[in-house]
């Protein structure tokens, strides 16, 4: 089942990541790397390890770009909460990097865990050939740069301060690259372990990320602080669009809906071993946290 | 000769990096990102080309690490300059990124530089094996993360507030992971691009790294801010322990020399071909920017 298949993931990535960190000095550096890459939902990681298990790639081999992405994916958040971006106090309940130490510290932080999901994808102890490795860490590049994760981000600061609200088309090529990027790229992973085709899983990542996105929005909107372990409303209150603010409410729920049965269907010539997937899916417009 | 060499791989660094940065959208990470790599004496990715001409390595191959370690190096200087790191505000004899745009951008300009840096020396059009492709991005990450380069910074920031100065020991390791690491890791380029044996190349980049630091403290001593392209005597000020004031001036110079040397020796494998490496160990300790 989906919720125990999560959990056990995202136990053993910690595990591994822990293992990782665990020989290092004692220095600030580190220990907020450290808490930086502990708790979450790990749903990134998951998808790795799901996507490998579809194509018959072992764990042992598996568990390492599922690090790399979650390295990555902490990286973006540290930096997103620093004042000179989001300006968060509060992540997945806890002070954020910068509130625990200080600026500096979360600066470096972020740049080491970046530095860190590279180094995991590319570690030869994963026994992956080194013509995958290249393949995973090149595409690693591109999902998480200026022409993925970061153009994102960068459209989002710019939607900021512009004088008229962006356009449905202008959120959806945002969020593909803020946050789609790298659900297509945990969902390919396996797949490229495999040297399989990517096809069905990047049709499957691309439509997740988007109704992901959306319920994000959702729970901007509809989200209770404490649950979501973050700030909420924060959006409505900057007057900034979102798929809620564009589709309404209950359209913005039809939306992702839509979108979660398209995510489904991608994955029809995996049969009933995509099942997981498929409520991974469900699972996304369906969380409140 | 050296300083022609150093201008024309500089020149056709650049051209790489401006060729790589063309087509990309009009936002201000995107011309913060050009804005960075452009200019600097591009010590690294010379290195990275001189090694690989002594391995018989074609150009236009040895060009995509040679961007590459611009970008990170250039990563590196735009997160230090920030106001929560070391608060420059000129670099280069220009304003900083954070300066020119706002702290936000800086953040988003280096993020994505260090990725675009890994992109270009795992990029398949380099036509390197993807052994050697992975062997030097593996080794970069490992060069500029939390056990190089970015420990280095670590234990600087710890040094400003730490209540005993650093002693010799403590500041040479400090520097061979902030300087250092870079350095070695491009000097290396050449050899790794060949498959060929490390250890001269290291050895000469490690002597050249530590002398590059040195010569660096001397010129925050002895420098001219205008000549230097940015703020000098700021060691000084804060009381910090440098090369000079644990070795006196006089003894770092005297220090430099002799690891020039050393680096120099470490090159005799490669008798009259190593003649420009060479020159370039005595222009470290010569510069006066």
């Amino acid at each position: 089942m989906f919720s125990d298949a999560l959990r056990r993931d995202a136990a053993r990535i910690g595990a591994h990541l822990d293992e990782v960190l665990a020989k290092e000095p004692d220095l600030p550096v580190i220990h907020g790397m450290r808490y930086a890459v502990s708790g979450g939902k790990r749903l990134r990681g998951f998808l790795v390890m799901e996507g490998a298990r579809l194509h018959g790639v072992p764990e042992a081999q598996a568990i390492w770009p599922a690090a790399a992405i979650e390295a990555i994916h902490a990286y973006s958040l540290v930096h997103d909460d620093l004042p000179c971006m989001d300006d968060d106090d509060l992540r997945r309940g806890l002070p954020t990097v910068h509130r625990k130490w200080d600026d500096g510290t979360a600066v470096l932080v972020g740049d080491a865990l970046q530095t860190l999901g590279f180094e995991l994808v590319l570690d030869a102890a994963c026994h992956a050939d080194p013509v995958v490795r290249a393949d995973l860490a090149l595409s690693l590049a591109r999902a998480s740069g200026h022409r993925g994760m970061v153009l994102g981000q960068a459209l989002d600061i710019q939607a900021e301060t512009a004088e008229t609200p962006l356009t449905l088309d202008q959120i959806t090529e945002l969020q593909a690259g803020k946050t789609g990027a790298l659900i297509v790229w945990s969902a390919q992973a396996g797949a490229r372990l495999a040297q399989s085709d990517l096809k069905p899983l990047t049709d499957y990542a691309t439509a997740l990320g988007l109704a992901f996105q959306i319920a994000d929005d959702i729970l901007d909107v509809e989200g209770d602080e404490t649950t979501v372990g973050k700030a909420v409303g924060k959006d409505a209150d900057r007057g900034k669009a979102t798929f809620v603010s564009l589709l309404g409410l209950d359209g913005a729920k039809r939306r992702a809906s839509d979108l979660v049965d398209a995510a489904c269907d991608a994955l029809s010539p995996y049969g009933a071993r995509a099942q997981t997937l498929n409520e991974a899916a469900q699972f996304v417009i369906s969380r409140d946290t």
